[in-house]
């Protein structure tokens, strides 16, 4: 079984995404967990509301999220592009059903009400914050659509202990879905080639990491690249084998991805 | 089987509705089925996209729908109020889904990409409209999860045979829906007691109906109301026996739907 998880970045190829997603599937069970920050972004800037970003003690860039943000997020993520995407996937005939974190309890989430973050040189908390850390998954409800030839399409919020709908790391969550599902492959797409040495260079790729190494990845890792790092940490403590980075803007996002055409991180 | 469609005006006591599903789920399999249109169209509002509300000649309501309109229609419908909805039932204790048509092809609509549309005096024909009738159910997918006590949260928009994302009905989907799965009960609720004789006075309240003579309301029905009455036709044709209408507004909207507080097509 393979879990691909698509990053929501504005030139993101989903149109080869899905094509490649459709051929694997011919042989092969696939979940797809889905991104969809550009848009999330782009409707709050309409909505003129704020998006907060904010950054932890230890340098993990994250997005504070109150009742205004959550519902933001729930329009773009589980309205407009998990929808989308499930069309998509129609469309090259795989039949794909959207579910969002919240849906049959997918993704349980224990909620962080109050997180540190960093304020120039100090550190303060900050309260009433709608996000979580997924620990649980439903893997009955992923498996029952998978015995049936349903695709799941993935994508946050997740349902935190109360009930209630929190905003969640969707690299974490997958990490935490592979894991429980026993996932041995999983591949990562983003807009980059991989994961770059510099960040501002598309050529310095790394080709492979061992890893058991993968936690020196994160010095030089930047911004959203270092939660795939963790996301990757997180996967391989969980049993994951080998996690392919690929660039989601190519021509064929997926299947470059598996023949090594990104980082293999082995 | 109990089908309960409830509509999405901002009135709508969804704590009422959900509590009222609760109690029921526990000796009964229910689906939902609900609209958003005051979170469309305040969404709209905010986005500054027009909801182009039309009539057909023989004077149905319905919206003109361009990409814009289905990208909105996709936020508030399946991303807002379908999840907002679903974790609502969750704190409640039921493990429902959300679902839009879209996924999993649970609604197939036949596309009707021309609508003849009233102006003024004159009718006009109207081109690249995104919307459609929903023809097919996917009646495994709803099974499967009732069989595993999911309960299945469901709304437009729909899938077209060419895998488009349409806009459609949610009254007629439900119909057809309850014909497809032999559901002999449904419960229709929005804000009104019922249908009344006259659509200004609340005290006018028609408490039965013969179903074989429910085309006798649709001369004193207005606006939507004359959609959820050809709904009921659609679904007394494909079997069902009772259809209630109810207060969505009061403290027990299906409870006191059920006990015939309301109309009850019988």
């Amino acid at each position: 079984m393979l879990l691909i998880k698509a990053g929501g970045g504005k030139d993101i190829n989903w149109e080869g995404v899905c094509r490649d997603i459709a051929e694997i599937w011919t042989s092969e069970p696939v979940i797809l967990v889905h991104g969809a920050c550009a848009q999330r972004d782009e409707l709050a800037a309409r909505l003129s509301v704020p998006i907060r970003k904010v950054i932890s003690p230890s340098g993990i860039t994250s997005v504070y999220t109150d009742q205004e943000a959550i519902e933001v997020f729930l329009m773009a993520y589980a309205g407009l592009v998990n929808k989308q995407v499930v069309a998509r996937l129609q469309r090259h005939g795989v039949n794909a059903v959207g579910l969002c974190g919240v849906d049959g309890g997918l993704w349980r989430a224990k909620a962080k009400k109050e997180i540190l973050v960093l304020d120039g040189e100090k550190t303060k908390l900050l309260k009433s914050n709608l996000s979580g850390r997924v620990e649980k998954v439903n893997t009955e409800l992923l498996r029952l659509l998978l015995d049936h030839s349903y695709l799941p399409a993935v994508c946050a919020p997740a349902l935190s202990d109360e009930n209630e709908i929190v905003n969640t790391d969707n690299d974490t969550a997958s990490a935490v879905m592979a894991g429980a599902l026993g996932i041995k492959k999983m591949v990562f797409l983003f807009e980059a080639p991989g994961l770059l040495w510099d960040a501002d260079d598309e050529g310095s790729l790394i080709r492979r990491i061992d890893r058991l190494k993968i936690e020196n990845a994160l010095p030089f890792a930047r911004g959203r690249m270092k939660k795939k790092i963790l996301g990757v940490k997180r996967a391989i403590e969980a049993g994951v084998e080998t996690v392919y980075f690929g660039d989601g803007r190519s021509v064929h996002p997926v299947k470059n991805a598996l023949a090594g055409k990104g980082t293999v991180i082995y």
